[in-house]
């Protein structure tokens, strides 16, 4: 879909981009979802699009497919890659949290220790200076042919 | 299309996940475009599927349409509520350049003050912690009516 494009955010979306596929991503990094029919039960999806997207995800390798232990059913489980789609979900909360969310957030990230409110910011890894929009730029790496337009 | 989802994630899919979204911001807050016909040269996209896309931006506040200084043409400008997605495509980027970027990330997002390196992160804003993914747990907030499966 989006072949022309030598960018990463676009290769990501190529990957995750599909209708429902984060919010399948979501349930099983932030409620522990690992069952078909509890997908099914929480995204209200039908059985054949939902089995697409699962498929999708073994596929791609974000999740693994395996017997649950001591039951007939199996069970998807992200993988490495999969669990680190997490600043992707979390990026996309916050700012629905604050965008979308009339009634305050219906779901916060909280740190499991502590119980403390969860940020996400950027840092420069030089000046370890935290940093807003207007200070971070997009740098063309010229090795792997990009050219984007400035 | 997540109607059913009440989930702060799910809300901010609704509004920038339809095709091509996510690229036509990413132009306009990494490579600093604002005209139609740039935004046609950077995606490749058909004329009317661009129009209607930079339309729905406009109407859902995320870009404002305003004439161009001195020319002819109008331009596509970010309004807060847009240029806010940027931890978005920073975490959709760094996925990327890790998991589907074999030759090398094609662009690194750099500090302007000092050129370092850019990295995202989480931390907790009581014991001020880096987070990795374990650390977070999503505790649903009650008064939104929001009851999660877990």
């Amino acid at each position: 879909m989006y072949e022309t494009q030598n960018c990463s955010a676009a290769r990501t979306l190529e990957i995750v981009g599909e209708r429902w596929t984060l919010l399948i991503v979501r349930d099983a990094l932030f409620r522990g979802v690992t069952r078909f029919a509890d997908f099914q039960r929480s995204l209200g999806l039908a059985r054949n699009v939902l089995a697409a997207r699962l498929d999708r995800l073994v596929e791609v390798g974000l999740m693994e497919r395996r017997p649950a232990p001591g039951v007939s059913y199996q069970e998807y489980v992200l993988t490495e890659k999969g669990r680190d789609l997490q600043p992707v979900l979390v990026a996309l909360t916050h700012w629905g949290d604050r965008w979308a969310a009339p009634a305050g957030p219906p779901v916060v990230f909280k740190h499991v220790d502590c119980d403390g409110g969860v940020e996400q910011h950027l840092t420069c890894r030089h000046c370890n200076q935290r940093l807003v929009p207007g200070d971070v730029q997009a740098v063309p790496q010229p090795a792997t042919g990009c050219t984007p337009q400035t």
